[in-house]
């Protein structure tokens, strides 16, 4: 479903790139292939070696640089963001990356993920005398980095992060190298390709697959990648790193292309609708899914039920920002907008709706809706995650625990309040067992604090009014 | 595929409402859904009873009224048009509805479909003193209107209709009423719809959904609709029309959600899938579409053959019209565009890869090397539609016959040229199984002309070099 | 005064090129010096010797022209026109140039002035079963000489133009030729330049110094202009012509820098000014003029009285279309706009306040209040034209008869209205002294009918409710 | 002459509201009237008593507050900025005011002027651990204010004002109160106004104009003026405070309707031209100015001698952004932008061509070239000011010392490189009488630093190559 209407919003998509002549655009492919990840603002800093150059602004990665500006970025490093923001459509301010100047050089930034001390961080910061123009925890680690006493960058860099908490994916560049760092946790993705003799960096691998670039590896939890005109070294800055990367990117955010972890999106759904199909079996005529996210588990649970799969749901691809909303009138008289039933197909027949994952459940009450308008005899939804009854504090906008569905009702009373004939949620266990991640000494399994309640960092008590994430 | 890589266009979408006070609104929902086919630009005329209004301009309906502009078309009466051209961007004058003041009233027409005598008829105007300000033959019509000397506008249209020879759904407004007009054969689809007291027209059903309208009928070939305060009319113009209508709306232009002529597009090409299936079975491990018009046939192509349905390739959803182009430098290293193939999925495997068409097979053939480029073992191409191998003069922009690759090339050569390891088209036959429309006597199947060269029409000398559709 | 303050408006400005290379360019520029005769529409036709291509929009000629749209103007011919209109923002319909296509050539027309048959004309040609696109008498024309029996396209226009009555400064175009005409009595402004072989023809000469051209002389009264590869030829159309050029072009609208049939206009308006002071002076301190097109007159005024010229209003440059209007409570408040006082100037000062006319009197009643408001002790309020008493049929916006304060005011009636100490205005006499126009046997002097109601064509019983003007 | 010619342009204009309940609005109408001093950028801070918000942009007023931003930003207490820039179109960074948050309150910051030891305190700030994320001056003062021991925030800004060399009119805005300071020289002008219980604050009278507002008295030079729910208090800052208000306010950059410390502008500037009359007289038959700024000298200088005042130099009014520029062919043609010479104006005649200042003289050899092809018989340029020598330190982009004609050329050398038949330029004296300045203890005179090279202020080395000034 659309991130606006699911309130479940992931945050941010970083890129990187070092050793192209063609950095900029190669970075403007790179963000659009993570545009999925913020539609809100994009920006890009370049280095030609001796100097740092930035171009941002509010919008998609084609309003941003779509006039021009892409012609004015030159240099063979570049650094970029796409950035989701809760913020007034004004706040070009919290846009990334950011550049910082100082007469010994420059310093750009460009972040996914949240940190959760970042409030105490600041409280500190400014009674030492640093000003913060943003709101954003990124600033923070601006400052920390500046005031660390060591001498390289490198080690300015692991000293700031060892006071940090949370969730981390860094990028960063100087005028003669670009600096990567994925928090000890993992939380968020971060893979390396390479084009040529360039490095690249991106939060998700579909960004190598549309400039040409080979997948490497993974930054690895509490790794320190530095890559300059001699090529790329590895720092560690954590001493007990543990992967446990974000279960909701294989459920919802990332795209089906993309490899996250090495574990291929669409399949890891398609999976997780079979074991939901397992776990949750029943009688009907067809499967459809919500898309675009839940058509790859929806294919699953048809191939595994042996219902057959059809396009129940059409979404509409030429809503745009500027679609007109419907008039309270017009909206009561049946004007949709979005996301359409295919009465062809749903019509007279018991349907099983496929859907990722429910948040506040108004969307889902929708789609039932729809489906039933549409001449649906039965509507059986199936979620291909377990209920999320916990905030995230490490990057996602899942909206305030209170306003979770799941937090404080059953699965029989949200059944009841989206007006589904049946709801089932996937289980925890087949969760883990659909994704399939590998349970080894590094790498035990994912981040599940959303189902959970079990974080893998520490929580500041600040935290459950998070800081404006970034 | 996406309509400007694949060189098959169609031609317009029309849209009508009568007796809903929020006329101009409901128009602009509808126009929304009939997005697809036509993207350079959209129109709306409104009448208020007393006047006619319009607005039109270039590019998406979102582009034209996404300014405040609805708010300046009050009435209850409103018809609509989205246009594709193959004009210059700033054809702004052949936008349609056209609107022909009057000193006794005005008319506005919107048209979807192309006649093959509209030259012939304007040389014929010409001499007799017309002036033309489009290359549009819908003006033509409006002439051939103006000038018959019957009293009434219904025998004026009646009377102009059976001067002009091709393909049209037509609907007209005057400031009482709307009008809508289909050809002998059949050829467009246009079918009627009711919200509430209010009478609706549309290229496709997919528009009643999104207004919350539901389906009446069809508009039958040779037929003219009349609606006014009163309520709806039938008249007859032809002696003997059979319905013949053009195949490529179920194999390639209509949207899945729409049922054209009662028979529902999705379904349409799943069973044309299983057909090809049946008829052109290959050994493979996954099945994949081009989306999006060729996601449903895949999907019966799959549940036939038992062969898993895959997202072996994934639609970038953020190319929009200012996406950059990638230098021919980066375009080498393999920068690509809207389309990815989905390493995870078709690495290592023998991939079969339905498309709905082939026109100049260069799509096809960069879609082989995107999927051989991403690991796939062995690459089998299924067309869920014959050969096509003749121009439409109906209102489909096929190219001309000499850009047909199927018209002078044979299967294996095609199948050389596009680089895949084998090739198949559906038969004629199994066209019309797949779509299975009923054989009666008023009704019997569909227009074949781009597969087998037999046109329902005459066919001017003229058509060879079309006239400009619209 | 602005025109939208003033209510007064000069409808549109033609320009032509033929035989220079970038004669797109050429008009595009020769536009823009005549972008004071109109700010609403703005289009250029241009002919490469075989085919006429057009492009038009809405707004200023930069905005229509100014994203690249001329690269796409080939050819060494060019019509132009700026549009006035008093209709919605979104009637792209009639902007001008015209452009009629028809299998044996096209017609691109463009116009100044208004025809005062034109209804009439259209009764006719509709019952002949001609149909109209747009709300123009330029259109009129067209069809006029469409009609026409006669072979050559001179013939032609030249029979159309013995049909028509107002005032009208025609450029059209070819293929291979471009025409320019003039009514019979010269209404409007209409001059030939040269610019090394080409030829050029604008309403104001202003247009001839941006581009380098040299000034060859004025289209006469009844007069048709045929520029093509061969040079120009001149033919007549009308019997007596006689020339009635508009008083008001010197008075208010054409740009001080323009030479209107001979006679430049900032020395006319100065040469007005000097005759007002001579006619109505007063005892005062200071001169001041309404900018921008009073300033002449003021200057003329200060000179001839012996009073200093002052800068005692300032119009505020930067105010645009976008300009947010002031809430009713700000401009209590004194929230001003578009034109301020200047209190160190006025403040403790007996004003003269020069002003080129009065229409409905709003504006002068605010500038006066602006004037007392900055600490002016006196106002008198000088006008250096006559009491416009009668609507203009020719071309020029000046309300209806009923909005003319003058109509059914005496000077002391307005003098109240205004608030001002003491009010005068030119005398007819005073005005066709300070034009200084020569009084010969074929060039008698100028119109002066919205001052005295003397027309110099018939006037038709539609005129009072005039055809929409272009 | 347009600021872009001339190479000599004003950096900035500031100004605030403290009080009323629609401090946006009157701030955007305030900005407008300041938007000579700056094109390239505005912004808006405004404060509700608990939160600052802030919304700037690039472009003019209305491009930045045209959409309804105004909407947004709530509050009675407000600052703004217009900005000239020297760099690229994209660089927001450095747009003002700058909003500084911190977890004890925010502080906004706008600024008109130069700090000559900018650098100087940045490396030491640097040193300390700040870090900067523009190159302005502007956030040097910040963090001296943030880093300063004091307890209140006047303190703050009292202890950093005694750190910084330079030219500075500050407003600037907490949640609670609006301050405004002057530099100790008062080189920048700095008003205060009064909107009913409300006070403004702006860098020209003009804007309180325009607002409806009372003009109050200047800020003082050293004066430190804090507005706060509790009306206004005042502070003073500096030991020896003598105002030394800088020349070319009166000279070129101030609007005509502005009182500079109690001086009005057109007034000044009708005297300088009186001087110049007086002092480099000339026999001729007609005086013109060049637009806009030199139409007062030229009025006073034609007063004084008896010669007419002629308007022989049009500006093109829509000369917008956006024009495009001729092709260098195009140009040899003869093509103009911007200005125009009227022919029958200066056509055979002797012109006295009065300016305001020469900085590189290309634009006074343009004018005079114009003036020729217009057909003047002689051209004498005279200039309202004297020779400008020396580059300005307090915020004037004056060019390089090199760049700047009259730094190594005599009189004579540039009337030969202008082309005119005689140069002359006013005395140092003469400036001093035509502006009129009182000579007094506090208020002795103003800076001349630009013609004399004598400074007000100490000047650092750094000086030569100016950090950017904002």
């Amino acid at each position: 479903m659309f991130a606006e209407i699911k309130g479940l919003n992931e945050e941010c998509g970083v890129f990187g790139v070092w050793g192209h002549k063609e950095a900029a655009h190669i970075t403007y492919y790179g963000l659009h292939s993570l545009q999925h990840r913020g539609q809100e603002g994009a920006g890009i800093v370049v280095s030609n070696g001796e100097k740092l150059q930035c171009h941002k602004g509010l919008g998609l990665v084609n309003d941003v640089f779509g006039h021009g500006e892409l012609e004015q970025l030159h240099g063979s490093g570049a650094i970029g963001h796409v950035r989701y923001t809760t913020a007034g459509a004004s706040d070009l301010t919290n846009c990334q990356p950011f550049l910082f100047n100082s007469q010994t050089g420059s310093l750009a930034l460009a972040h996914n993920g949240n940190l959760v001390n970042a409030n105490a961080l600041k409280h500190q910061l400014e009674r030492q005398g640093s000003i913060f123009q943003t709101t954003s925890d990124t600033e923070v680690v601006a400052h920390l980095i500046k005031r660390s006493g060591y001498e390289t960058l490198e080690d300015r860099i692991k000293n700031a992060l060892t006071m940090v908490k949370g969730a981390y994916a860094f990028v960063m560049m100087e005028e003669d190298k670009l600096i990567a760092a994925l928090d000890p946790n993992g939380l968020r993705p971060l893979s390396i390709g390479r084009i040529g003799e360039a490095y690249v960096i991106s939060s998700e691998t579909c960004a190598f697959d549309i400039i040409g670039a080979t997948y490497e590896r993974e930054v690895e939890p509490g790794e320190l990648i530095i890559i300059d005109d001699n090529g790329l070294r590895s720092e560690k800055f954590s001493l007990s790193p543990k992967r446990a990367i974000c279960s909701m990117e294989y459920v919802y955010f990332a795209r089906p292309d993309s490899n996250v972890d090495q574990i291929n999106v669409h399949y890891a759904r398609k999976n997780l609708g079979k074991e939901l199909a397992l776990e949750k079996p029943i009688e009907a005529d067809v499967v459809t899914g919500v898309p675009d996210s839940s058509i790859s588990a929806a294919i699953g649970y048809a191939e595994q039920a042996g219902i057959p799969y059809e396009l129940g749901l059409i979404k509409n691809r030429y809503v745009g920002r500027t679609f007109i909303q419907p008039s309270q009138e017009l909206r009561e008289q049946g004007v949709k907008m979005k996301l359409s039933a295919v009465r062809g197909v749903v019509e007279g027949k018991r349907v099983v709706m496929i859907d990722d994952s429910i948040v506040r459940g108004t969307t889902s009450r929708r789609i039932v809706k729809l489906l039933r308008e549409a001449g649906a005899l039965e509507v059986h939804v199936r979620i291909s995650s377990p209920p999320i009854q916990n905030s995230c504090f490490y990057g996602i906008d899942t909206s305030t625990k209170g306003e979770l569905i799941a937090s404080d009702k059953s699965v029989q009373e949200i059944c009841d309040e989206i007006g589904a004939d049946s709801l089932e949620f996937l289980s925890v266990e087949g969760l883990m067992r659909g994704i399939g991640r590998p349970d080894t000494e590094e790498n035990h399994g994912q981040c599940l604090a959303c189902f959970t309640g079990q974080y893998p960092t520490e929580i500041y008590p600040e935290s459950d009014h998070p800081y404006e994430k970034v």
